[in-house]
C-alpha cells in the first residue's frame, strides 16, 4: 500500500483504453473500418482526438488491438477445448469443427468485421501470426496428450498440429472460405459436412498401426 | 474423299489459332501478359490485328486458350501417372507431388507466367475448374483403384479426391504458396517435406481398419 497513486493512474488509463476500443468496435461493426474517422471515436467519447492519440498512435493501432482481443477470445476458447475431458479425437474435431464456424462468422455474416480483419490481415500480420502460432500450440497439446494416452501414434506434437491446421485451412482461411462459397457454390451445410469427412481421414491417420 | 477442301481449309484454320497461340505466348512470357497488345501479337506475325481478331475476340481469349493448353499438360502428365503402374498409394504421392512442383514453376520461377494465369483465375474460371476436376477424377481413379486392391478401404472416390485436394491445397493453391513464402519464409526444400508428411498422415489415414 505503499504508494497506490501510480497504480490507480496505470487503472485509469486501461479504462481509457478499453472504452477507446469498445466505441471504436462498435463503429467499426456500425459503419465499417474504413468509414470510421478518429475524429468520430473521440466525439463519441467526448474527448478531443489528440487524446486519443495519446493512447493508439492511429486508427491501425486501435484496429491492431481490437483484432487481437478478438482472436484472443477464439483461442482462449480453443484451448478450453483442449484442456477439457474426453478422447483426444474428440478434442481435435471440436476444436477444428469451432474454428471452422468462428471463421465463418467473422468473414462472412459480419461483413464489416471482414474489413477490419482483413485491415489487419495486411496491416499487421504480427497479430494474425500469434494466434495461428496459439492454435498451432493448442492442437499440439491434444496431439501429445492423444500420443501419451495412445490414441494417436507418436508424433512431432508441433508437425502433426501444423499438418492439421494446413488440411483444414480450406475451412479457416478467409480466401478458400470465399472461394468455395463464391466459385463452387458450396453451402455451409454442406462445407460443415465435408470438414467432418477430412477429420475422419485425418483422425484415421493419427492413429497407431495395429 | 469426296471434299478435302473443306478440311484442309478448316486445318489450315487450326494453323493459324496454334501459330497466334505460340506467339501471343512467346510475347507473354518475354514482356509480359498485361504489357502486350494484340498488335504486338499481329505484327510478330505479319498480318493485321483484324486478322487475329477473326480467330480470337479478344487477347483474354487468346490467354484463356494458353491457359487451357498449359494445365492439360498438366493434366495429361498427371494422368499418365494415375494410370501407371504401381501402388495406387505411390501413384497418389507422385501425382501430388508434381502438382505442388508444376504449381510452384507456374506461379513463381515464371513470373510473368504468373500475370497469365492470375488473368486467367479472374477471367476464365471454367477454364480453372476444368482443371480443378480433371485433377480430381484422377486421383478419384486412383482411390478406387486402391480400394480395388484392398491398399485403401473403400471411400467414395470423388469425396476420398475432393479431399485429398484440400488437404494438400496449401502446395498448390497460388495464394497459399506465396503466404507460405512471404509469410512463414519457407524455402521450397522445407515446403516439399511437409508435403511428404501430409502425404504420409493422408495415406495412412485411407487404408483399411486391419
Amino acid at each position: 500500500m505503499a504508494s497506490p497513486a501510480p497504480a490507480s493512474q496505470e487503472d485509469r488509463a486501461a479504462a481509457t483504453r478499453q472504452r477507446i476500443l469498445e466505441v471504436a468496435e462498435g463503429l467499426f461493426r456500425a459503419i465499417g473500418y474504413q468509414k470510421t474517422a478518429v475524429a468520430d471515436i473521440a466525439r463519441e467519447l467526448g474527448m478531443s482526438p489528440a487524446n486519443v492519440y495519446r493512447f493508439f498512435p492511429s486508427k491501425s493501432a486501435i484496429n491492431e488491438a481490437i483484432t487481437a482481443r478478438l482472436l484472443e477470445g477464439v483461442t482462449g476458447d480453443l484451448e478450453t477445448i483442449a484442456a477439457g475431458p474426453g478422447a483426444a479425437a474428440d478434442r481435435l474435431r471440436a476444436m477444428l469443427r469451432m474454428l471452422h464456424a468462428r471463421h465463418l462468422a467473422l468473414f462472412f455474416d459480419q461483413k464489416r468485421m471482414h474489413d477490419m480483419v482483413s485491415a489487419a490481415m495486411s496491416e499487421h500480420w504480427g497479430v494474425i501470426a500469434t494466434f495461428i502460432a496459439r492454435i498451432e500450440s493448442a492442437l499440439a497439446r491434444v496431439l501429445e496428450d492423444g500420443a501419451r494416452r495412445g490414441e494417436f501414434a507418436p508424433v512431432d506434437p508441433a508437425e502433426g498440429a501444423r499438418m492439421l491446421k494446413q488440411a483444414t485451412l480450406c475451412w479457416t482461411h478467409p480466401v478458400l472460405i470465399a472461394d468455395a462459397m463464391d466459385k463452387r457454390q458450396v453451402e455451409e451445410a454442406q462445407m460443415a459436412g465435408e470438414l467432418d469427412g477430412m477429420l475422419d481421414l485425418l483422425v484415421r491417420g493419427l492413429r497407431p498401426d495395429s
